[in-house]
Order: C-alpha cells, then sequence, then structure tokens
C-alpha cells in the first residue's frame, strides 16, 4: 500500500520528521510517500496561511492522484481536508482528525495539547462534530523552534499540560501540531491518559480504510468532481477538477 | 468609502451581476470596486473548487489592502471569510454570513433557498454558529444557466421554496448563491416572509461596520499576520502576510 | 429616517444618555427619537422587573407607531424584543442583541462584559442562538452609580474584564448595560480587541434593515396582530393589537 | 396548601376550565385558588400579546403573595415563569414546563400536540433546556372555539396529532393549550403513548415543591426583590418589588 | 401506595439509609418498600459495576412488578433507569433524574455536589438532556466512610462545594449521591440556593406520577417486553421479559 | 494478535455470522476468538435485554481478560462499551461505534439503517457524541428471520433505506445489528453512497489500536479497578473488579 504523507506547509524538515513517525507507525507493507507543496507558507501560524496551503495541498495531491492508496494530511489544521476527501479517488484522513476520534475510542472525553493559540483548535474540533467530547484545550507556551533547541523543557511543559487536560477530565489526550510528532511515544510512560500522535493515528486509520474500502460517494457534496472548468491552475489540478472520479 | 466586492470565481458575470446589486444596496458615498480573481475555478460548485478559490480571493484581496474600506465577498458559500477578516486591514463581510445573520433580526428561525445541494450550506450556517435558528434549507432544481434561459420558471421555482421554507419554519428567507443576486426585491411581493438578498445585506452591514470602527484584535486568532514566510505567492499577498497590521 | 429609541425603564438620564450615544452613531438624515416608559421599575435588576417593563415598553411603542422608521430598544436585556419586532410595523433592533451579533461579523467568538450578574445574559444569548459564539461572560464589581461617581476606577475594571474576555478566547467584546453606553469608544483604543456599544450597533443596523427594506411576514409567529381584543390596556396598545398591519 | 391557579389572560371562562382541571388533579387537603388578572389579552396569541400578559399576571400574583403556598400558571405559553419565580415567595410552576419535565420521566421523547402554531413551543421548551429530549410539535388544525363547537371531530383531530407525535419518535404527549384541559383524562385510553396535561402535572409538581421546602435562592437572579423601585405599578406589586424576601 | 425503594447495591446500610429519607419525604398513604440485589457490586463506583448492577437491579424489580405501584431508584447513576422504566408495569423514578428535573423548577440552572469524581454524572446529566442547564459539578473529595467517622468535616466540605456550585451560577443544588441521603435538610439553612435530595425528590415525582395515571407506551422503545426468552435469569425476571404488560 | 469477538445475546448462530465477518475483515496475523454468553436474552430487542446483556457480557469479557490483545463487541447497541472500555486491559471496540466514526472518516453526515426501531440508536449515537454527524436514521420493516428467509426481498429494502438516508442527506450509510454483518459487501455497488459493516469497521479499529498502544488511563472514570468487593458474580469477574490494571 503506497500512502502519501502530505505536509501543507513548505518546510522539508516539517515533511521529514512527519513522515518518520508515518513510517514508525506504518504496517509491513505500506510505502510512506511524503511530499512537500510547491508554494505557500514556511508555516501555518495564521487563518490566511491556512487557507492558501488549503490550494497548494491540492496542487500537490493532484499530483499523487491515481499513484496512491491514500493520503494522510500531515498538518494540525485538517487544511482542506473535506476538499481533499471530495477530490481524490482515495481515502484522505487528517493528522487531528484521526487523533481525536481515535481518542474517542479510549475514554469519554478527550483533551488537546498543542503550542500557542487552541481557539482554531476548537473549531475545527467543532466542524468534526467533536466539540461535545472535547473536556480541554491546552496552549503550551512554547514554538517548534523551542522544541528543538531545549526539547527538555519544552516536554516538561507538555507534561504539564496534559496533566491539567486530565484535571479538566479529558480520558485520554491528542498533541497537537506536526511539530510535536513523535512525541507523544516519549512522554506516553510519564502521562496519566493515553497520550495519541495525529500522524500515526492518521497513517493507521487510513490503512483501516484502504482495507474496509468501502466504496466512495456518487452523489452529495462527496462525490467527485465531473467538468468543473478553471483558470490557471497547475495541469494536474485542472485535471482532476474535470474528472476525478 | 470604498467597498471591495470580491468574486471569489473567475467568471466576470458574476462580478457583474454581484457589483450590481451592490450599487442598488450601497448609500450615497459609496464607491463599489468589484474584482475577479486571477485564477481558480469557473464557477464554486465542489469542495475542492472552493478551498481553491479561497487562495484565489486572499490573492485578490491582498491587491487591495490598503486602498478600500471594506470588503463583501461575493460568494455565497462565504468563501475564506474568517481568512480575509484575520488578514485584511478592514471589515470584510460574507455575503451569506450577512443575508443570515440580518435575518435573526427579523423572526424567530431562517430559510435558506438556493439551486441545488443544501450541505454545505448547513455547514456554513453551523460553523457561522447559527445551525439553531435555521428552520429549512431549500435545495431548488435549478441552475444558474436556468436562471438566464427562463428566468419565469426559475422564480416560480424558488418561490416554491420559499413557501417550503415558511411551511417548516422559516420568518425569513436567505436567497443563497450569487447568480440569485437581485431576486429577492423581485420576488419580496410574492413572498410570505422577508426576503434576504445576500449582497445587498453585506454592503449594508460592510457600511454598518466602516462607521462603527469599533477597532481591530491585537490578540487572538485574528489578530494581523506579522513575519510569516511564504514561498511562490504573489508579492502583495506575500507582503500581507509578512505584515498585515 | 426616524428612528424610535425606547427606553425599557421609566429614568429619563438613561433614556438621555443612550440617545446622546444614538446620535453619535446615527448617519446624518437619521433623526433619534428618545422615549421612555410611563410606568414599570427605575432600572431593571430583576427578572420580575423585566417582565414588567415588556408591558411598558410595548405601550410606549404603540404610541410611535406608524410615525417611526424603525426602533432601537435602548436596554441591555432586549426586552420584549421578540414581541415588539412581531407588533410593530417596522424594524425594531435590540441593543445586546444589536452588539452580539455585530461581533461575530468582526472574529470567532466574542465576550460580554457588563455591571453584575451574568447569567441572564447567558439566557439571553443563547435565546438569540449565540451560545456556540460567546467565549466568555465577565460581570465586573461595579454599579451604573459607580460610573457616576469614579468612572476612572469603573473604567479600569471594565478593561480588566475585557482582557479576562480576550483571554479566554473573545475575539470582540460587547460592553452590556444601557449604563455604559458610549464607554466603547472610550476604551477602543486601551482594548487588545475591539470594543462594540449596543446603542450604536443598533442604530447601524436598525438603518441597515430600513434601507434593505425585506418585507414584513404574513405568517408565523411573526406576523402582525389581527383582530386581538384585549381589557385595561392603552388605547394605542388595544388598537394595535386589533390591527398592526 | 393554597394553591393559585392563576390565568394570564382575561377570560374567566378558561380560568374556569382550568380550575376545574386542577380540582381534579389536586390531592385532598389542597386548595385550588382560581385568579384571572385584571387587565390585558383575552386570549394569548401573539407575542405581544404574551409580554403585556406577563406584567398583568404579576401584578395577579402579586394580590396573593404571602397568602398561597404555591403558584400554578395556567397559561400554556409559560408566560412570565421566571420573572414570577424569581419573585414569588413561594414556588411557582408553568403548565407547559410541568408536562414537559413529567413527560420526560416516561421515556426518552416527548411529542406536543396543540392548536395552531407551533414555533412559539418550540422557542419555549428550548429555553426549558428540554429542545433534546422533544420529538415533535404537532399543530392541529382547530380552535379553541371549535373545540366548544365540535369537540368529537377536535377530539379526532388531536389523536391523529398524538398518532404523528409517536410515529415521530414521542414516547409521551403533552396537549399544550390552556383550552385543551381535561382533554388527556379522555383520550387516554384511544393513545398509543402516555398523555400529559398541563394543569395536572403543574398541581402535582406544585404539592411536590411545597413538601420538599427545598429553601430559597439567596443569591444569583432568582433571589428574591429588594428595594427596586417603580412608578405606576399596582400597590401590591410595587410592594413586592421592594421586598420579596 | 406502595413505593419500592431500590437499591442497586449490595451494601443493606444504604439501602436503609435511603429508606429512612424516602419515609421522611412520603405522604401519609405512602408505603416504602426498601429492597436490595441479591448479587452485584457492595458499592458502586467504577463504570463496570454500574453495568453489573444494572441487571442485579432489573432482578430485584422484576420480584417486586405487579405488587407495587411505583419505584424509586436508590442509585445516584440512575442506574438502568431507562430499562426499568421500559421493562416495570409501573412508573420508575431515579434519584438523580429525580433532583435534577426538580432542580430545573427553581432557578436557571442548577449544580450538583458529589463526593468523588464527576464526570459520570456529566454523561448521565446529559442524557437526561438537561446537560444545558447544569452550571456546575464539583466533585467533593470525600468518601462515604468519611461521612460516617467526621460527618461535620464532610458537611463542612460539601457546603464549600455549594458555594462554589453558585458562585458558577447555580440558582439550586442537588447533592448527588445515596450516601448523602438525607445531608440536604441539615444543610439547608446554610446554603446559599435551594438543595434537594435526590431520594425525597424520587418520592414526590414517584407519588405525582401515581396519581397523574398517565398511561402506559403501546409502541416505541418503551412499550412492554413481549415473548423475549432468555437463558439463565431469575424466574421472574425470565417471565416479565416474556410478558410485562 | 488475537482479538476477543464477543456476542452479547445467547444465540451462537449469530456470533457465528460475527465471526465470519470479523475473520473477513481481520489482517493476517490477526486470530478472531468468538464467544458468547453463558446467559441472558437470546436476541437484544428491548432496553431491559440490553442491560441485562451488559452483565453478560462483562462476565464473557473478564474470562477473556489477559488472554487477548483487544476486544470487539458483536452487539450493534454497544452494549455496556464504556463499562468494558473501563475494566479490560485492553481496547475495547464496539461495531455501532465503530462503523459510524469510520463513516466520519469518508465525508460530512452519515445515516444508519437497521431493521425496526431507531430510537435506541438515536441515543447511542448521541451518547458517541455525533448526533451532530447523523443526517438519517433508516428503520426498515424487517426482522433478522425475514432476512434469512427471504434475503432479496430483506437487501430491496434495505438498499431503499440507504437511498432515502442519502437524500436525507448522509455521505455514508452504516448498516446496524448483528443481524445484518457482511451485507454492507453485497449491495456495495448498488449504493450511491459508502456502505460500512460494524464488524469490519470494529475488527480495523481494534487492530489500529493494538498498534497505536496509547497507553492506559491511570486517572479518571476510565482507570482499572482496584479493590471493588461484589456478591454473587463470576470468580473470574470478581477478580476483575479487585484489580484490572
Amino acid at each position: 500500500m503506497r500512502l502519501l504523507l502530505a505536509n501543507a506547509n513548505t518546510t522539508e524538515a516539517i515533511t521529514e520528521l512527519c513522515a518518520a513517525a508515518a513510517r514508525e507507525a506504518a504496517s509491513a507493507g505500506t510505502e510512506i510517500v511524503p511530499a512537500t507543496p510547491r508554494f505557500g507558507p514556511a508555516v501555518i501560524a495564521t487563518r490566511a496561511e491556512n487557507a492558501i496551503a488549503g490550494h497548494a495541498l491540492l496542487e500537490l495531491l493532484a499530483e499523487h492522484a491515481g499513484q496512491v492508496d491514500a493520503v494522510v494530511l500531515a498538518v494540525s489544521h485538517d487544511t482542506a481536508l473535506e476538499a481533499a476527501r471530495q477530490m481524490m479517488p482515495c481515502p484522505v484522513v487528517g493528522m487531528t482528525e484521526a487523533a481525536c476520534f481515535t481518542a474517542c475510542l479510549l475514554g469519554g472525553r478527550f483533551g488537546l495539547v498543542t503550542f500557542g493559540g487552541v481557539e482554531t483548535y476548537r473549531e475545527r474540533i467543532a466542524q468534526h462534530g467533536l466539540a461535545g467530547r472535547c473536556a480541554s484545550l491546552v496552549g503550551v507556551d512554547a514554538t517548534p523552534g523551542d522544541a528543538v533547541r531545549d526539547p527538555a523543557e519544552v516536554e516538561r511543559k507538555v507534561l504539564a499540560g496534559i496533566a491539567q487536560a486530565a484535571r479538566e477530565g479529558a480520558d485520554a489526550v491528542v498533541l497537537g501540531g506536526a511539530a510535536l510528532a513523535g512525541m507523544a511515544r516519549r512522554l506516553r510512560d510519564a502521562s496519566p491518559v493515553p497520550l495519541l500522535d495525529g500522524i500515526a493515528c492518521a497513517v493507521k486509520l487510513a490503512e483501516a480504510l484502504v482495507a474496509l474500502a468501502p466504496g466512495r460517494a456518487r452523489t452529495g457534496s462527496f462525490a467527485a468532481c465531473e467538468g468543473r472548468e478553471s483558470v490557471g491552475l497547475s495541469p494536474a489540478l485542472a485535471a482532476l477538477l474535470r474528472d476525478s472520479a
């Protein structure tokens, strides 16, 4: 099985970090195909960047349509997830979506711990329909750069965030953000509740969807594109809009 | 006051139709500045097109940043609305958002009548936080092309949709879709409940926001972009990401 | 355009304070017509007073029916708003309703800062269908009297409340309560997020509704009164119940 | 125990109908004290009338404050219920509130069958926090007058409404509206699900609250009135605003 | 009237404590019939124990089917409540359900104070449809054993919990947990808001339901069992599954 | 990997049907261990039977604790799921839970088609927090027996139910009920939207959870049992209550 691991920002190092986490989670026989967009924000930290990255991500996916069995979106805001799901002829899974749904299988309510602000996560979780199962959103005062410079201090802060989430009712905690890929495994023993890594969860759910082969919608708002015309898009993307069945 | 009327698809005729509706609604002293994106879908009919159009729209807005007092998004899915609102140094209003909020000022629950499927409108209204005030979503079996070819028949269908919405509890009805711009005024007398045109509502709310001058967020997820780096974006858009304060 | 600015308590000073805020917000060409009820509570601070004031307010509105183009309710609980909207032959806008809906056009979630308890605001916001967009309700320990006696201290407390709301996720803050009319403008520069004044917002939205002229419901629970009989009401109110079309 | 049965409209016949239903439900030892407001709508059929009736009802209750052990509001919109509850020194129960809460004790979701429109009932049930337990709202095409003129035909329509509610998922059905007082008992055998009469339920819950004697809030928005000043109210009502502890 | 007071754990002392509280609340003429299951957990403190106790409770109820007029479940998680309600030929009321619904008749939002964790109460209240009316869940750091050993200290902690709930918006407070039966009466005078005892509330509501005699569902998921076959159940329970009409 | 496939009713034929579906879905290397409870209902069709089956299922699971890597509950009501999850030292997945969460990964809203009534599914989906993502619940007029006697006719009815769900907005459809195990694969080509089989989904999610090894909660309401005493339970179950860590 070939699994496209698509970053939505243009920073190769993040792609590589996520690809490593994906490979660790992948079953034998699953090949991870990492990919980075041609254009867009270096890192997605604002709403504007996220919207721009949506196009970049779809262009990237279109390059691989038909050549992969599933897609994992390696971007914590699940950028353009529904659009990718509708457009692509294979399953598409978002990393935060995957971790939140997996967390629901482990307890009652879950928490999410991330770097920086939490409001856009609150919105994304609500869009996933999971607001009622989210007990706590904790924004840790740290940056991806800090995680490289002083990993021990950052992990201490993340653990404090996990403890807070557990106190607020979380039975499991999602570590949100591509920059935290891989950290869940390291902190697991020190955590009072199960920890979930978005990339790992997304890889397993993508594998599951490929195995289930539930078919594709031929009607409704997730049906494939047919005959959609456009201007100025990449050839692969324009072609997919004309026919993504 | 200069008010940017930004279409999100590349079809000039839609831009013009909406600009005409905007001019009709605008106060004396409000100049409508119509604009069409450089790239993207001819018409937005799928989730993929909507995501792509988000980037196109932000690029378009960036060209006008600092030169207009407010922006009206002339696209019925309120495409990239929150991103535009965060990025631009002036108020931004979406046409469906505007009509739905205005409808709330006229009664208890509202309905929305549009061409084709309604599920993406259901999601957008929920994202606006108004699911509890939406009584009815009616998809009329007609296309924008039909509206040009046989307007009388299409208006008959839309009126039937309005009547259905009223029976289902709507105290006011939003006509959703840029292609229906201007129709509300023609059907008003025949309707059992108030009718709202997205463009007209958005123009009035944009004017109101400019007059209120409530300030801009300096914190949180709607604060201006600062120092965001990117690759391969238009100069104006890249510049705005670096500094949109 | 004549815009009735209707207080719901019997304190003229509040009517005047709100009328001043309304005049400041009104467009050229909008005449503000202030009015105070004949009977009822001096200040509305309890549920019982609010219910009584509903009748007083409707009696007051009935006196002006047909002579004004729209009504702004200058009472922070949006007292009898839906009843007034149903009864009057012109648009009616509540000040808190207006500010909350306007706040939604500026960010994701909003906060409300007021004097005293917040539970009745929580209920009112939920009735407006906006519970999901309200991040924070902050009750400042101050009274309208304090605002007169020691405005600097009260403004300091209100700013602290605004900061708390922003920390709790508010992208914009509504200053709730007729007694705070006008304060938003003074505190705007010191606030980390946009501030909204209920009276100003209501004036702008009322002007917008008059311009939009969306029609009036002829069916449903907001249709005009027809042939409703009553005992012991003011002649104008009784007449309006008999025919408010 | 003395139980005030307070109508909110000025039609004595409705007061008597409800008083009869109340007496039938009351325990031995419970005296029903029927009362009709001095002013207000003859029948409450619009939002405006309901708001006016709120004042009339509170004035009526104030006359009896201290002389009754509990109050049942014999008005299907639970008019001014929260205000009365806050103001009165004894328990206050609304008839629709009572029937809906009782219905919750009998199954999963309930339905409500009434004459005419259902939207205001939808709102009231949501304000009671019970939207999630309401499966069906059915408006029967009949009037209180019809119920007098052709009771058999009206009961046939109501039974059809009950059957519809059961099909839509109701495990119990509330008959809404003072004009239907007493009908539940007659239709019970013919109904596929339990039927609830608002007056009967309210009487039983009021008796239960008196027996439980849970105390009264000394803080929050349901605390008694203290020192509230007013103009032009009835002496009893004005006195109660000054001190309802 | 014979009212079965059914404990769901096997600790007779709890049955007796609850029976005493029930007798204190019961009307003259109501006989309290206490009962304890034959098997199951000594105390219900985990999800597994609660599920097991559900069977034990139904077996216990089946022994009394036809011999009692109503059932009160003396277990704070309202264990197997819906199942019991469906199976038994008489009304069944849960103690926490009863207290929460009663609290709704006294104010806007309620709080619940209990020993230990609150998450399962949060879920139960949501299942009752009352999440929107619950302001506060407070878990006091104490055990049933503590309440016997040092009642004064435990009551001090409970009062602190009540005060916290009131600060968080509760207009009335439910004391949750069979081990707190009877405490509400003792703390009432010291509490800023009304206090509700689950057993007392359930007794009064059960008496009310018996008096109302609203009938029984003949359709839907609360209809009686007919012809349900089973293996290895107690004779009374197996018989009731075959015919509980 | 050993995966316990636990039926909750006592009908071996259902266990075998589900085991066959599980084996078809299982990865190479996953051994399916089917199991049937010692006591309880032959088929779960009522609330009472579901509660009883909860105990039977936990007893069954306790027999296998420590000997399997994960558990799939082969019962469409996800009977005692949370209790099993809390008690067992390995992941536990419910079949309807699994299918609903999987459906969320394929589109916006999902539908569920089952035999008979849908209200208990509505409740279960709401308890899973997915009410907002459920577009349609369709109860087909057929029984498990019909599916054996006239499979073609039953499949025709199920397809009609699927089509209805799609019209009502479902982007994917869950076939609910152990008796429908395996049908999804047969109807997939004829369905306009993806079809999901609960057993297959649960097997894949259980395999994913075992691979992810996210740890176990040491705090909160899903922490293992410690020192819980009981009376009259099976030795294995009693032992697990004493220590399930």
